[in-house]
Formats: structure tokens, sequence, C-alpha cells
């Protein structure tokens, strides 16, 4: 009797060590771009109430997660770029503004990514930008400079008139591995969806497209209108479902963004003078070229399913939301918070996959802060007898509830606001959780995902 | 020998209920005043570099709260100011700007002070504002307005030339319970130190000045000089050691606080022409009026001791730190830096007392977020052939660490920053965090405090 007890024991401790090594552990990481908690506070107060709740809000774990950037000396900044930030959440190093996952002597960062796939775990990247975008590259390749996307930009490019740094040591005319673009597809990533269709077709120094090269590495392309239920699990995928950035879901009244106070004639001889008119209030509404633009949540799904599918192994999947940064910069808070709905499905999304899936950990954080403050409406100062009125620009928003959420951006006099230092929140389910802390360093949260992804099986 | 076995397991435990009954309970509430996550980084930046923790950092629990606020006809806004959200706190409520405990229909709102002064609690209120702004006041009285902090201003007052609201119902000259100053003296406190020494000396409709009313309930008065040692723990406690606000630490060099760009003659032809010129870099240096400003901390270890002493219950000890907020207004950086470096002592000091008393829950959260952003600096478009500047105001505050850390005020062009809307920090230590989610509307603060202090004693 004892004989045959001892041995069942035996049998299940074996089986249980047996099922333990077998489950397939995955990391989910969602970056929400420029997802303070001022456009937290946005998405929240328009799609839930002032009194309500993201599904965010629901997830059991929260810290604040303080970003790092240095200088090309290696001096301490306060305010840093997607691309920096990235490769801190990719290698759990700090880096200059503008470096994709390279240090500031340029020399290559090994990314949680990359080890994924060396210890055979699948590797994914869905985002609203381009692929070749800051957020995602960061991930899976590296180049001295976030400009650098395509083979034709990685030799140098303008935007709006103004030079971008080329990248001639990766340059694959100098020997080196090539542009953003190239080394996502020669990653060895099993997914990659969102935008960047212009640099697929560009042509590579072997006189073939990227898209070509991408075939030749076994991927399979889909498209805005691909049956994906007919796609092998095995196969690598790469959709590129828009010229760069994909359309946002939402924009203001008659595409509005935020506009500047106009100012009396008598304002001209003191500003505390003569009278201000403020930008009448805004609806959200959908944007017309969003048209059949894939949702995030629909190529997360895709991502998870394709990504999940006859995988002993997991995977690391990461997520963007990149809109939520991109629309700030442009002074659209409804362009944001559509993003930020698109975000609050994936979340969605996910955590319905790790309840099915239990060695799946979320976390979701930003990259850094950004611009948008959400001012009083109407000022406090509405019955002082002088003009008071934000030097910035104005976007006065209805909320469903029936408020006006008044956004406000005045961090420059140019085309294009800027990111802000704040420290950035992170939300995570319980199986992450415990690998993080309340407060962590950037840096420390690729850590985190490092130790959860590759510790040892339990005995 | 069963039975003695017996007879000592009831012994030990009825023991230990005798002691879980006798460990007096305390909850020490720290707000730090438009202490946003902005403020936070701007004060983890200076005070222990960029790669740096604040010692709130290593509190084990971080949520986020958001904040709630009404207009008068109970429609949600967006931004809140100190005395809608210390009523939140105080009392689980939520309610209009300006209004001390009390809801839009003027009904006062029994606050967790109260509530543990009447259920034998000692009760203390420390804060580096006046002891009737909006933060201490909300706790133990109840006004329509927050500018009815005296006798006098309590029938109508005036700030800068525009007239207050009066308190007519409130005032004692109509039957009412008085102005904050009174409520507070006759609220039953054991502790009231801050500032606000000019309310002291009001006479009230009785003819006797405040202070003489405290002494009548007795309050033993306290100034710089008091010997605090001769204090009898027993004795209730009031000092005011200033005429309002206390004097902050810090100040920007030569006085020096956020400022204008500065444009060239051709930016009048178009903001795009033309040259620049930056403020200067400023350092942070002593503020020459603190002089013997009594410090944060040094009135919150009165308070604990005061409080602790022969105490068999607990206390419920509100300690503010309400100078970052107030700098922040004036678009001193340095000030508000300062004051968090005072909140940050505090916070030490009531985590040491903590470790002595295991019963002593410490939450440290902020009231609202508040204007100041971190900025590039320089800003990404610096080579951009055109002048590209915030149109706000600003500050380049150089870091011990060698650093310049840009900080921008832009909410309006008046004579006063104005608050924003972000969700809030909240940190806790561990005997707090089980009281607490990872987020919460600042109501359910209240609720989690008082289902802590007033929960039903072990069994």
């Amino acid at each position: 009797m004892r004989q045959i007890i001892l041995v069942c024991i035996l049998l299940s401790s074996a089986l249980e060590s047996a099922l333990l090594q077998a489950a397939p552990r995955n990391m989910i990481l969602i970056i929400g771009d420029g997802f303070d908690d001022q456009h937290v506070t946005m998405g929240r107060n328009f799609l839930s109430g002032m009194s309500g709740q993201l599904g965010l809000d629901s997830l059991p774990f929260r810290a604040s997660v303080q970003i790092e950037t240095v200088n090309a000396e290696g001096r301490p900044l306060y305010v840093a770029d997607s691309a920096n930030t990235a490769t801190s959440l990719a290698t759990g190093a700090v880096t200059n503004i503008g470096r994709i996952a390279t240090d500031i002597a340029d020399n290559d960062l090994t990314t949680i990514a990359e080890q994924a796939i060396e210890g055979g775990w699948r590797v994914g990247l869905v985002t609203t930008s381009s692929l070749t975008d800051a957020t995602p590259a960061s991930f899976l390749t590296h180049v001295s400079s976030r400009s650098c996307e395509g083979p034709k930009e990685v030799l140098g490019s303008t935007y709006y008139g103004i030079p971008q740094p080329a990248c001639p040591r990766d340059a694959r005319d100098n020997g080196g591995p090539g542009s953003i673009v190239e080394q996502l597809v020669n990653s060895g990533a099993h997914v990659l969806l969102g935008g960047g269709d212009k640099f697929m077709r560009q042509t590579t120094v072997d006189g073939i497209t990227v898209s070509q090269l991408a075939v030749d590495r076994g991927f399979q392309i889909v498209t805005r209108n691909t049956a994906f239920d007919s796609v092998m699990a095995a196969q690598r995928l790469l959709g590129t479902f828009d010229e760069e950035t994909l359309e946002v879901q939402w924009q203001g009244t008659d595409a509005r963004v935020a506009e500047p106070i106009e100012l009396s004639w008598l304002s001209h001889i003191s500003e505390y003078f003569g009278s201000v008119t403020e930008p009448s209030p805004m609806s959200c509404e959908p944007n017309p070229d969003y048209d059949n633009t894939p949702r995030l949540a629909a190529m997360t799904d895709i991502a998870l399913n394709h990504l999940a599918t006859d995988n002993d192994r997991g995977f690391f999947l990461m997520v963007e939301s990149a809109s939520i940064d991109k629309q700030s910069h442009k002074r659209n808070p409804c362009g944001s918070i559509g993003e930020i709905a698109q975000l609050e499905e994936s979340v969605a999304l996910a955590r319905s996959f790790a309840s099915n899936h239990p060695e799946t950990a979320i976390i979701v954080t930003a990259d850094h802060a950004q611009a948008a403050q959400i001012l009083p409406e109407p000022t406090l100062y509405k019955n002082y007898p002088i003009s008071i009125y934000s030097p910035g620009l104005t976007a006065r928003v209805k909320t469903p509830e029936g408020g006006v959420m008044r956004i406000n951006y005045a961090t420059n006099n140019g085309f294009s606001e800027e990111h802000t230092g704040a420290n950035v929140p992170l939300f995570a389910n319980q199986v992450a959780a415990q690998w993080l802390e309340a407060f962590m360093r950037q840096r420390d949260v690729h850590d985190a995902m490092q130790r959860f992804l590759f510790r040892p099986d339990e005995e």
C-alpha cells in the first residue's frame, strides 16, 4: 500500500512538473504612446465619464515609471522621445533621443524580442503607426537614427524640408544590416502588423522590393482583404495596411483641432483689455478617412491567434497604440481619445486571452508624457474684469455625459507639440504584477519582463 | 495536563484579543497640494536625480486617484480646486469648487476627522498653509465658501480687489457656527499647527479674539519659541507660525520665477522670424525670508508625539504640504521643489513612527493636478530655421546632477496659473494598502480610511 502511494505521489509530481514545463509563457506589452496621466484622464472622462472607470482601471496593479534619457555625452535629459524610451523598454538600457536599440556609442543593444526569438518564443509587433516607427522598430532593429526607416531613408531624408540623419554604418550599401524595414523582415519575427506600406515597396541593394525580401524570408503578406482564418499559424505574417501611420477613428467637429483664443482689438493695447472669444465647443465624430482601416484590436486578435496556435513555448507580443501621441502632437484631442478607445479594446482582448492562457503577463504602459493638459472650463477667473486666456491652443470637447472638457496645448508655437517629462503610469494583470514594483525606472520594466519570460521552468 | 493546555490556549487567546483591541489605530494622511505626476517627477529629478528615487518611491503601494468636481447644478467639471477635493477626501462626497465640507445645496457633510473625534480618536491638522485654508478647513469645518476664513471674511472680503463670497448662513452674526477659524477652535481637534495667525487675532461677535476663544476651549497656544518638550500631551495644542501661508524654503536665483521668452524685433513681422532669447538657467537657493519658519517635518514630529502619547485609541492626522501648489500658481519651480523636499521629510518621519506603531496607515496623495510641465531642454526643434518657443513662462532649473530641467507654465496669461485635470498619484504603506485599490475615485480614498479606522476591533 505504501509503495502504491509513493508511486502515485511520484507520478503526480512528474505529471505536474511536465504540465508546468509545458505551459506556454506569454508576455503582452501594450504601449500607449504618450499615454500619460493627463491623456489617461482625458480618455476616462470622455469614454466612461468623470465618475466612471476605464477597462484599464480594473487591472489589479498600478505603478509609476520614471523615464530616463541621456544626451550624446551621456548627461541626463529630462524629456524623452519614443525612440530612446522604446529602447529602454526593449533593451533595459538608457540612450539618447532618436536612437533605435543602440547606445550613445552606436553599439547594438540586444532586445527582449531578439532574446525571445533566440529562446524559441514567437514574437509579434502590432501597431497603429508604421511598423518602422520608433516604438516597434526598437524591439527588433538597431540603427543610429529613427529616421532610417527604409532603404532610401537610411542614406538620408528630409522631413518638412528639414534634413534628417542618415545611418551610414547601418546601410546595406556600406555592409550594414540595412534600414529598419529590412532589419524587421530579417528579424525572425512571426507577426508584423501595422502601417508603413510605402517602405515595403522600396527596393533593396539586391534589386528586389522589401516586400519580396519578406516573402523570401517566409512571410505571408496580408492585406485589408485577407481572410485571416485561412492563414496557417506556422507561417510568418506581415501586413502593412496604410502608407505610414494608420488613420485614426475620430476627429473633432468638421476636422477641427485646438485653436487659438481670439482677442478683440483693445487687447492690442494691453492683453488684459478688451474681450476674448473662445473656440466653440466641438464634438468627437467619425473620421471619414478611417473607412475600413483595421482596428488595433482586430490586428491584436489576429496576432494572438497566430502567435498562440500550436505553440508550446509561448510568445512576446508588443502592441502599440501610437496615435495617442501623434494626435496630441497635432493638437487633436478627439484623435487621441479615439485611439485610447482602440487601446481599451486591445487591453480587453488581451485580458480575455489571458483568462484562457494562465501564464500570460499583461503590462500596459506609456513611453513618455505628452503635451495635452485638461484646464478649467470655464477659467476660474471668468468673473475678473480683465481678459484671462490660455496663450496656447484650446479645444473644448463636449463629453457624452454632457460636460465640456477643455484641452490645452501650449508647449510651443510650432507645427507640432513637444513631449513632456512626467513619470508615466503602468497597469498590469496579476501574472505580471508579481514581477513588478510600485515604482520602477523604465529599464526596470524590461528587466521584469525578461525575468518573467526567461526564468527557468519550475521544478 | 490537557486542562492546563486548554487554559493556556484560552488565556493566550484572550491576551491576544486584548492586545489587538488595545493597539491604537492611527491614520496619517499626507496631502501634497497640486502634487501631480509632473510635480512628483520635478521633485525626483532635482532631489534624487533622473535615475534616483524619492523616499516616497519606496512606499510599497501606488494607485491612481480620479478627481471629481461638479458645478452648482451637479453637472461634471473636469478640473477641481483644493476646497472641493479636500471635501471629497474628508467626507467621501463630491461637491462644487470653493465649498468646504458642504454639498451643493449647502448641507454640512460629516468629515472623517469629526467621526474620529466622536469615536474617541485624537485629531491633528498640520499644514504649511494657513490652518484656515481650504485643505485643512475641509476636515473640521463647514462653510459655503473657502474665502470665509475669519470672523471678518465670513461676512465678505476682497482678493486683489475682487469681491469674494461671504457665508451669511455660517456667520455667528446670523446664528451660524462661525467662520472657518472659529469652527476650527470649536472642533475638538487635539493639534492644529500651521499658518494663519492673522485670523487668530480677529475678534468674534462675543468681543474676544479667536485666540482667546481657543484658550477657552482648552488649547495651549504655541509659538516659534515654545519649548515643545514642556507641553503636556493631554492638552490641546494650537500654533499659527505665520500671518497666512508659511514661507517656503527655496527660491530661484535672485528670487527669479518663470519668465517669458524674449523675441527679436523681426518676430513682430512673423513669430517664426528673428531669434528668441531664453531665460538664463537658474539655481535653487535658500529663501532669505524662510528664516526660522518651522519645518513641516518639525510640526509633524510635534503632532505625532502629542497625538500618540498616552493615547490608547489612536489618531487621525492630516499633514499638508501646501506650497507645491501655491508656488506653482506663482510659476516658482524652486519654491515647489523645496516644498516637495519638506513633504519627503514628513513622509520619512511618518514611516519611522509607523515602524514603532504597527497599526499606523500612511497614505500620501495629491488633491488635484497643477500647471507645471517639464519640457525638452533644448527644444527638439532647435535646429529648425524658424523660431520655436513656448508661449507660456519658462524656468530653466539647474539640477544638482548637472542637468537643466525646463519647467513651463502656460495655463493662462494672468497673475496665477490654473489647476489641471489629470488623475493624481497615491502612495501608501503596507498597513494602508490592504484597504486600497489600484484605481480609486477620490471619495473612495475617504471610504478606505474610514473602513481602516472605524472597523470593529478584531475578535
